[in-house]
């Protein structure tokens, strides 16, 4: 094992050693704890999380401090996809291997355990900083105004609703990119600036970030096509071929599948341009970009 | 018109005023801004608001200093409507009168348009207090973790849950009080306590606050309980006697009409005591008590 993929393998445990602790119990319906930690605690990359400890770490501040931020935004990750998997939506059968929430709970569980996630994401941060005396109200503040914007209707929400109102049709590059860089990309981007937020960034830093996470954002969703056409199904946990199947407009099908690859080479190069600019090329952020190339899930 | 009748009119029309700019239009997919539009305006008492703005008049601070958070405060009620009347759910068609969100604009985008007020809530909430010099960012964060306890799987995510649980099940008085304690009274001892961090409250006015909020947050389920066997469809805007046809538990059927009202003066009298501990029994608070026992839709 290389030392990033050590590094990788202690982050997501140290992730999620952090994320059932953050969740109430108490008073809580049993169902819907069940349903909660379910889909909390069905793995997966941790990615969001993780860019969160990097941001804190490149800018030599302590990783810590950014555990209840990071959990937040996996809680967030997680709601996203119990609702993206209801039979009203994508209406998928298993996620990761497993079968999806609403399969195992229902769905009135499922969408009332996404709720719950969500809701308890921005209460965590700010019940959890408020026991911080090295983070300051006024960058809580900053965090959840942040992360409330990229997760809404101008980002997250926003991007899936222009996902469903795209399947069946023609859709052109400029639509197809609208769509991921709001699904897909702006909650990564929430963990890079917000990072930046807690580990008091430079205005020149926030910026460098941002640019990071909008270009692997789209990498990330370039990635996902390709590994749909080219994947292999028992690592990524569910069908090959799904996308064609459902008519979805996907970078391989827009601009072929070599296209595709040179302009995902295309945006890690820049993400790594924008590091060097905030003096950064060093830290786990430039593997972190090579991973969301080269990753096979 | 008595004098509170022109209380509630003035009130309802100032937090309508500030609803839709609380949204954001630009960057929004159309159909989903369109489809939080339709249901935040969809009409309705405007009660948390209410209470938010009365709990800052009470305590003599400008009741303009508590608009986003009463803003929000609607926002998640919205949301809580649009999910409860999914198909999945209560599977309702129609909410005052008009149709539901998902039968106007599908599932998809109701679940997503729900997702998108809850967020858009705890957003706002942050972005709006930042640009108030009167209230202190702390003051923003305890907010938050105010609305986010109350509102998630610990309140009226969790009432919601042992609710659709508990239907078609014989449920006693305990368990009927803490769905109703939790689905609806916790949002609203929210909008008091919420109200009350704004206007710097002390902590025995909180706690009367909290006891008030209590009060009228059961008396107010008992009061739609006795309209659902008594009340005027047209008023109400839905079918008299759905709960009954839903087999559902509730007060007129577990303690019989005439106790039930007997309960439900019982805790508008208790609500009111709590306003004279805090010494603001002669604010709105007072006739709004009055207002959850004698309204008719």
């Amino acid at each position: 094992m290389d030392t990033f993929q050590q590094y990788l393998v202690e982050k997501t445990s140290y992730i999620e050693q952090h994320l059932l602790p953050a969740l109430e119990q108490q008073g809580v319906p049993t169902q819907l704890y069940e349903s909660m930690k379910y889909s909390l605690m069905a793995g997966g990359k941790r990615l969001r999380p993780m860019l969160v400890l990097a941001v804190l770490e490149a800018l030599d501040k302590p990783m810590e401090r950014g555990v209840p931020f990071a959990v937040a935004l996996e809680m967030i990750h997680t709601y996203s996809l119990i609702h993206d998997d209801l039979p009203a939506m994508d209406d998928d059968d298993l996620r990761r291997g497993k079968p999806t929430n609403h399969k195992v709970f229902g769905e009135a569980t499922a969408i009332l355990a996404g709720d719950a996630l969500l809701t308890r994401a921005f209460a965590y941060i700010a019940e959890a900083y408020q026991e911080r005396s090295d983070v300051a109200p006024i960058t809580t503040v900053k965090l959840i105004a942040e992360l409330g914007k990229r997760a809404g209707a101008t980002g997250m929400v926003g991007g899936q609703m222009a996902d469903i109102e795209g399947e069946g049709k023609q859709l052109d590059l400029e639509q197809l990119e609208f769509i991921h860089r709001h699904k897909t990309g702006d909650l990564l981007v929430a963990a890079l600036r917000g990072g930046g937020y807690l580990a008091e960034a430079s205005e020149a830093q926030m910026d460098a970030l941002t640019r990071y996470g909008v270009c692997i954002g789209l990498a990330f969703q370039i990635q996902d096509d390709i590994l749909n056409v080219e994947g292999d199904a028992a690592e990524l946990g569910k069908a090959v071929g799904s996308d064609a199947d459902r008519e979805k407009a996907t970078y391989p099908l827009l601009l072929g599948l070599a296209e595709s690859k040179d302009r995902l080479t295309a945006l890690i190069a820049e993400a790594k341009a924008a590091l060097a600019d905030a003096g950064i090329e060093h830290s786990a952020l430039s593997p972190l970009a090579d991973y969301v190339q080269n990753r096979n899930k």
